[in-house]
């Protein structure tokens, strides 16, 4: 459901065939929605089947024809009363954290290594994020430079600070996970090691990848 | 994928059988991955046919027998191996700052109103986890009790330690969605609402929703 209102609001922004809209998805780490290619055509058809949007038929590469498609009247009534609304949130799925769950049956020096993973991940996205911000102030991105073409420059500051602001909140959500992932390891390694014969004990050979003095 | 290893941790806790562990995941709303019962049937159904998981027969209700399902040693294996290992982060997939995105065509009010509708959201969820962070330090959740009955005595603290740890996370995360969304009504109140006919201006019904002085 949160697919169709993604490319809606692409859409909105700057018209696009499939394949351009595609790759976008596709290609959208550092945005806030990303779907593979086969879900974003879907959505795309649906979209126009339900007159959502409307293409524009233009000559594409290789000869053959192409349609740029842009919201219909209905496309931008039934965004923006999707937008207006407060919808319920996705049930909480975290991966990290049912992975972290399990940690007490782990070797230290495993738990330690999947945690410094996911900070170098969460530390890519931030930097994702930081640049992808400071490029919106700048109003600098592909997506926004088109989408500023089509409004009054006494709209430019706002549309600019709230697309900005949305990016704040993935930076803030990277830095709590980095925060945390540092406590975890913190405490990992500061507590006795899981004694022998729990779960994740698996005998010496994986015994020995903890820290040797807290195995006294 | 997720789901088979919230599954293998939740029977390493405490077998149990299908109808109690599809419970389990469709009221974990204070727990990190939840799921609908078609998901989690089938999901078991997977482990066991691939020797996972094994089904010790007892008398259930109205005198049919039912299964409490538990890890076999292939099992206890293959959680082992993934939770010692790092696995890519999905895709960023975040609703609220879909919709956010969006917020510079809606009218300031309803923008306002959806922002709160989420502080409460993670308001709720944040006294969740707390209170459920908490019970674990106090090594008093079902869950845990049960788990804490297989382990030695020395093991307690570091299971229940690290355990709360992984609610911290969840604590964080929320403690972050507010703030940022207390800052976000704040940018959109204070800057000038959007001009007229720019996207999400539907007129004087519409915009007569946002605040009076700022329509000079």
């Amino acid at each position: 459901m949160s697919l169709r209102y993604a490319l809606l609001q692409v859409l909105q922004a700057s018209p696009m065939n499939g394949y351009r809209l595609a790759r976008f998805f596709a290609g959208a780490q550092s945005w806030v929605w990303s779907a593979p290619q086969s879900q974003v055509y879907g959505a795309l058809g649906k979209l126009r089947e339900a007159g959502l949007v409307a293409g524009t038929p233009r000559p594409g590469e290789n000869g053959l024809s192409t349609a740029d498609y842009a919201l219909t009247p209905a496309g931008e009534a039934d965004l923006l009363a999707w937008l207006s609304t407060a919808h319920p949130e996705p049930p909480v799925r975290d991966a990290v954290a049912l992975q972290a769950l399990g940690f007490d049956t782990v070797p230290t020096g495993r738990a330690v290594a999947v945690l410094r993973a996911h900070i170098a991940e969460q530390e890519a996205r931030l930097a994702e994020w930081t640049e992808h911000r400071a490029a919106l102030l700048r109003r600098d991105t592909p997506l926004l430079r088109e989408r500023l073409k089509g409004q009054p420059p006494a709209a430019h500051r706002r549309i600019a600070e709230v697309k900005a602001m949305v990016f704040e909140r993935e930076i803030d959500l990277a830095r709590a996970q980095i925060s945390w992932a540092h406590r975890m390891i913190a405490l990992l390694e500061g507590l006795e090691p899981a004694p022998a014969g729990a779960p994740g004990d698996a005998g010496a050979a994986v015994a020995s990848t903890a820290p040797p003095e807290r195995l006294a």
